[in-house]
Formats: C-alpha cells, sequence, structure tokens
C-alpha cells in the first residue's frame, strides 16, 4: 500500500541568494522510495548532503529569480509498529550514545522548565505507557488551529495558549518526553490524511526493545491524532522545527505558491 | 607548553539517580592528553559514550550517595591558530554537510531575531573580520559579571541586560554569527586565566580555508577575551550550554565542592 | 480581634539614593489603624505621598549610609466578608470607571495568552464562583516553593513551572480573572499564618453586588490559602507586584535584616 | 491652526459582546474640541466614563451584528512646547503622587531588564536631554517597518529584533525612560503625517519645570518622528497600549473597514 506525494512550492529571489531545501521523502530501510522525480528550476549552484542522523538529504543551493520546486514519488512504508504502550524507556544510563543529545533543551522545546508538570501529572506512569498519556492530554487540552502561531512560537507559548498546528503539537510532546528523561526528535514527513494538505511533523520517542537487553528504536508519535505511522513518509529528522523547515532561505525571498498532496493507495 | 589540568566536584544523591558528566579534555589531533587520571565515587553503572560531533565522551552514569569526580590531566596543545581576519566565510551551499545544522537556532541561540541588528551594526565586515568585529562589540557592550545569569538565561536575555558570564557570552557570539549565516558552536573547555577559575565556555565557527578549495575549519573565539585558542583544552561541544553542561542530573543532587585549576606550564 | 504588626529591615546605601517604600498598613473604612510607630534612620529628604487608589501611602526619600525601617501598629480589621460564590461579575459595559484598567495585561499578569486555557477550565462558572474554581485549581496545581521564582517572574512562568511563592499566586489568579474580563489587581498586605512570615500578596477582584443595581465591591482572594481576609492588613493595591514593592532602590543597595511578624490577638 | 480628523471603523459581532472604546480626542485645557460628531450603530448599553487619568473617556458598551464607529471633529492644539533638552528630570523622591506609577515596568515596558544599557549608552545626560539622545537613539537603530510587530510584541522584543511601528517606538522610549526614573507613559493620539494614516501612538515623559520650584509636567516624544506635538490631539493615556487600545472586544470579532484621516489646516 505505497503513498503517492506530491509537493510543489514556489518563491523568488530578487538577487543570488543560498536556499536550504529538504522536502524529499528519505530512502530508509523501513521506507523504499520506489519512484521520486524532484525538479528545479536552474540553480547556480546545487549540493546533496545527507541531513541529520544521515536521513533523508539537504539540498543546498544558490539561485536568483522564479524558482520552483516540484516533487512527485511513490514509496512504500513498513515501519514496524509496536503498541508503544507496552515499551519501558530506557534510563538515561543506557542510552546509545547517538540518542543523548535527544534529552536536551533545543530552540522550541525547552523541557527543563516543564519538569514540575510533568512529573505531576504524568508520573503515574512510564515508557511508552506515559507517552500515551501525553499524548492523549495534548490531543484533549490543545486546539488544532491553524494560522494561531507562527515561527517564533516555542512549546512553552503552546502549552500557555492551548492552539496550534501540527509543529507546535510535536513540540510540546518532545519537550514533555525530554523532560521525563526520553529522547525525542522531531520528523518532518509526509501523511495523508493531514487536513488542510500541507507538510506534516510529528515526534518521535526512544523506548526500549523488550527484547534485546540494551536495544532501543524510535517511534512516531502524532499527537494531533492525523497521521497513521504506518502510512507516513519520513522528510527529515532533528531537535526540533529549527534543524528540519522544508526551506530555509539566507535572504529575502517572495513566496508564492505551495501545494502538498498525499494519498495511500489501496 | 602543556596545560596542567585539574577539576575537583562533589555531590550528593539521595536515591539512585541517573547522571551525565562530561569534564575531561578529549583527546584530538590538535591536542594530545599526555597524561589523564579520573576518578568517581563508586557507581551503580557506567558506561562511556562519543559525545557529540565525536569530540569527547560523555559518562553515563547511576550512583547513590556522596559522590566526588576528581580528575587530573596533562594535555599538549598544539593548535593551529588562524588569523581569522584574513578567512571568508564559506556560503551556506558550500558547507560540509555535518556543519550545517550549526547554522540554526539552539535554545540558548536565537539567532533569527537578531537578524537585523547583525546586518546593520557588521555588515560592513565579512566572514572572521566579522566575527572579530562581534568578539569586538561583545567585550565592549557585555558586561562580565559573576552571578549575573541563570541556567535559563538566553543569548536574548543577554543582548538586553548586556551582563553575563562566559556561557552568555559564547552564546551571544554564536547567535551573531549564526545571524550571518556562519555556522557556529559552543565548546566547554579548560583555559589557565580564567577568573574566577572554573570550567570555561567559548564559541567556535566554521571559516574558510582559502587554500583548500572547499575546505573549511572550526576556529575558537573568545569574547570575554580571557582564553587563549593555543592554550585551550576543548572538553566537548554542541549547539549551546543545553548540550555540554559538566554535569546533568535525572533528578536531584545536593551540590557540594567545586574546584577547577589549569595551569600552562612555561 | 486585632492584628499586632512588626516589620524591621535594614540596607544601606553607598551614595545619596532615592527609595520609594510603601510598607505600612493603609487607614481605609475596613481597617482601623489603632496605633502605628514608623521610625526610619535620617534622610536627606523625606515626602508621604497617597499610593495607588488612594489606598496607603508611598514615602517617597532620599538617603545615604545605613538605612533602618521599623515598623510596628496595631490594626483592627472589620472587612465585610462575603461568600463570593454567590456574588456574579458585572458585564465589562457595567463596570465603574476605576475598575476598568484593572482588566488590561500588566507586567506579570499576561491575562490575554491565557484566554483559552481559562474559558476551557473555567467556562462552565461564572462570577465568584469561577474565581473560587480558580483559586482552587491554583492550590492544587502550584506548588508553593519558596525560592523558585524571581522579580522577573511572571504569571505565565509560573503557570508552566507550576512553583513559585503568594506573589506568583496572586499573578496567576489576577490573569486568570482578567482573562474571564473580571477586574482583578494586587494586593500588598500583612496577614498572620503566613510562613515563612514576611510581607503577603494576594488578590482582589470586582464583583457585583447584588443587593446594590450597578455596584460592585473589591473581594480579597489568597490562592495560597494562607491569609485570612477577615484577618488581613492592607498595605496597598496595583496592577501587579511591579506597583506595590515595599521597596524600590533607584540604584544600588545592600541589603541586610529582615523581619516581619503578624499576630491575630485572642 | 486646527486639525481636522476623521475616523472609521467596522467590525461584526456573531452575539451580544462587550466593547470598549476609545478613540475621541480628549477634551484638555491644551486642546480644544472645537466640534465633534461620534455616530455608533444601535448599542444594546452604553455608557462614557473617564479614562485613565481623566484624559478622555472610554465607551463602554454592548453591541450584537454589524457594528460601525464613525468619527469626525475638528480640534484646536495649543499645546506648550518646551525644548526639552533644557529641562531637568525631578528625583523620584521630587516627583508628584500621581506620576510615581509610571515609574514601574507595565506589560510591554520592561524597564528594568534594560537598565544596565540604558546607564551605559545614555548615561552622559540627564532629564530632557538624555530623553532626547534616547528618542535619536530609537529613531537611528530601529526601522520603523509596518506589519513587523504583533499586538504581543514588547520594548524588549523590538529592542532584540530592531523593527517596529509607532506602538512599539513608543513603548521602547517609555522603557529606556523608566530605566533612568523618568516617569513615562503611552499617549495614542491622531496626529497629521503618520504614513500609513492609522491611529498613532508616542510616548509622554514628565520633566521639571524649571520655573516652578518641585513642578513639572509631561512632555511628547515621538520617536518615529512623524508627529509634531504641536500638531497632535490626545486620544487617551496609560502605562502602554495594553491600557490605551482604541478597541477591545470581550469575545470574538470580525473586523471590518478602518480609515483613519487627519489634516491640519493651513
Amino acid at each position: 500500500m505505497p503513498l503517492d506525494i506530491s509537493a510543489r512550492f514556489t518563491f523568488r529571489l530578487d538577487t543570488p541568494t543560498d536556499v536550504l531545501l529538504q522536502f524529499e521523502a528519505a530512502q530508509l530501510p523501513e521506507q523504499a522510495v520506489l519512484r521520486a522525480d524532484t525538479r528545479l528550476s536552474e540553480t547556480l549552484h546545487l549540493a546533496r548532503v545527507p541531513s541529520t542522523d544521515q536521513i533523508g538529504e539537504r539540498l543546498l543551493l544558490r539561485a536568483e529569480g522564479e524558482f520552483e520546486v516540484s516533487y512527485a514519488a511513490q514509496v512504500e512504508v513498513q515501519r514496524q509498529l509496536a503498541d508503544i504502550a507496552a515499551l519501558p524507556a530506557l534510563d538515561p544510563h543506557e542510552l546509545p550514545a547517538e540518542t543523548v543529545g535527544y534529552l536536551f533543551d533545543s530552540r522550541y522545546c525547552q523541557a527543563d522548565r516543564l519538569q514540575s508538570f510533568v512529573a505531576t501529572r504524568f508520573g503515574g506512569l512510564q515508557g511508552g505507557a506515559r507517552i500515551n498519556l501525553m499524548r492523549e492530554w495534548i490531543a484533549c487540552e490543545i486546539e488544532y488551529a491553524p494560522g494561531s502561531s507562527t515561527s517564533d512560537t516555542t512549546a512553552l507559548d503552546t502549552f500557555v495558549e492551548r492552539r496550534g498546528v501540527c509543529r507546535d503539537f510535536a513540540h510540546v510532546l518532545i519537550a514533555f518526553a525530554r523532560a521525563s528523561a526520553i529522547p525525542a526528535r522531531y520528523v518532518s514527513c509526509y501523511a495523508p490524511g493531514v487536513d488542510p494538505p500541507d507538510f506534516h511533523a510529528l515526534a518521535e520517542v526512544f523506548l526500549a526493545n523488550p527484547e534485546t537487553p540494551g536495544g532501543g528504536a524510535w517511534h512516531m508519535v502524532d499527537a494531533t491524532g492525523m497521521a497513521d505511522p504506518a502510512h507516513t513518509a519520513k522528510i527529515g529528522v532533528g531537535h526540533d522545527a529549527a534543524d528540519v523547515s522544508f526551506m530555509t532561505v539566507f535572504g529575502n525571498a517572495d513566496y508564492g505558491e505551495h501545494e502538498v498532496k498525499v494519498t495511500a493507495r489501496d
């Protein structure tokens, strides 16, 4: 049951300007990119580099004038889905080296300041069961309200204002998880069912694999309830939205059209 | 001319508690750890894992009761010192993959919000010359005032309040550099001349190596003026202080003694 | 059943410095200051001016050197106590002119950002019954923790961190009330039972007087539960703690001793 | 040389909703309202109450459905203009009671955190000369950029981001003045030359009147440089924009048209 993905966005650069893009579904063991067609307007320079944690690629480019990005892909997702409620967390001293950095505060996820709240509200449960409770709390207490947040909005802002979009829901969940000493990272992705259709974002938490002593794995959790990990194609990961914007412009750009479509074939 | 380093700190954990430590001088091409002696109280668990960017190691441990860390080392620093004033920056599209993440905002370094200021104040210069000007601005405008900031203080707070300690000086410089599209990271380190003597922190910026097309290197910059890169031993690096605390406790600890001594042999 | 109040605090001013003080129980219809003895070190200048809303007085002074404030008073409080649960709020269009300003955001009480939360959590009740529910929510969700906040801590910080002292409890309640369009102000006061003994702070909300059409009155509410309005002597009022500090120094001061004692005679 | 003022704005209220309006030029000794014509759609309730510091009036109303406010007035401004450069500040201990509250921090003007900056940058001058220097600094360092700020933007945000509109310029100047122990308040007003034409805002500072011992007066200062105090009609004053919005809705409103026109007759 592959996903059909298309994305198209345009912008204009008045002068030669550097742009970072990361919008392609990543090639990963659990998601096979069957076909992909990326078309870009002419660039003055173009390089591809691996992105954070070697998941997906960044396009580093320099261009001028009208610019169009158009992308079409078919992705077969075969993600191992676990009932995370049954999964314990690893204690910090048991964590693999590459996950330790995801315990720390980042730009939009100031976990330290939420520790009292998290200990009180979610303290009765541990590991994946606690994460599930956090997800439910967020789904219940925070309103999904397009237009209610900006690129400056942090997890604390959303916790106070109780409104946001997928990015904000992910930030709150990441902050809650880290405040429980559970590594958590931000995932940009494509998922059907996102409304209005757009790039999507959710959280990933690192939990123990009970069958492998000392082992663990990342598990997607979507507090908005819109994405099903079984049908979600990862684009990239990072500490939070600061790391995996689909587009970062080093200068000025006039944004034009923007269209994302994702369908799961039956 | 090696550095003699000693550090000792104690704390008490009322219950079995996880602790992350990163306090040892890293073994690196440009700094040879000639001798090192790390002594820890008994632990319930102890693992060593490589830290961010493979620089230095984190000690992941679990312990209970009185705990003492004592460290003594001799480090030969042979850091290539460049006159960064002469070094251009690389454009974002030219950056090596592993430096791209250091362009983005982090917990304490919200570079995006400082872009107007940085463009106006430092816009006349580029690359290393611009970094030097930033360093001078910080040294001139921000007062070194022990006790004036907390673990919550960000680069924006320091920019507003014009007071801070080494950590805050580094955060402002990192934020300024990133606002200029120059990758910048946080370095925890040992340096003689730090007053009062303690762990030290400074910034590292990634600039072009004019002799190697497409090449570049990290360069230490200390806006406090207290550390000389030629006599500074790196402990670890990260996006900002959130990533490289010398000690992170997942629970409660009573802090005890704390002593750091660094001398450069003549 | 009068209150016996004493307060004493000292500080040192290295140069001639302006200081505002407001620490005396106010003379008010509902609280008679039976005896009061205020002793100050010598001043270069001393004026008394009425304070906000004509409640209490500010001492404006200029002094130099060691300074001691000592105050002893006996106050008979005969405050009309209402069961606020039965009192409706006035709609904004019904409010007396002098209460309208207490609907607005102030330094420490950013009510606007809490509107969603307040509407959802407390929306089922109105007027005084809603205020009571807010008080219970705060008492239940926020931990009274001396030393956990600073002079920079706002109602939003406390809402996030779930810890604070009387001042923070009052700020959260004021913010909640204003987010419900109920005028709320900050009251500094003396109350027995405050632990540790110190100046105290609580909130006052303006509710309708059902017996007087268009009429209303201010009612004290203490979310810490430590003060009984029947035995609380007001010092002053304001938008929040920014307006009614017991001491504001325009320059540098070294703080010395600080002692407050309040007892209700049987 | 009277001012001709017209303002018209519309909004829709889906349910009966309370609204506060303050948009009429105030009748004051220094500005005579020669003619005024205020037309409002039908209200369910309408009251007029004096506003902060008895300057201007607030309209407290309740209405439903389409609502239109239309206002036309002719105002003769005869404001005493002083060269503030020559005016000293009053020391806090000399201030009239009613100005003391304007020394304190408010929602958008967190003066305390700017004290170091203000002491360093403006410390060489006092009183009105210092205010002039602050005004020049703001005009020089902050870009007037419509759309760059929101209703959440504080003086600290503007100080960091170096962009804003009249409201933000006023907030920064107020914060700077208070950080120098000079009372400062926010003034909403009508002024010709505002571009784009709209309600305007500026700061007022309280300085000594050298001819009247102990006396002082409020003086308008516009850091945007757009308004001339000689041709500016005050609407209202307050601690900052939180107190003198031209319109505050206690519920939801759909905003419609909005037009302001001010001309100075020759």
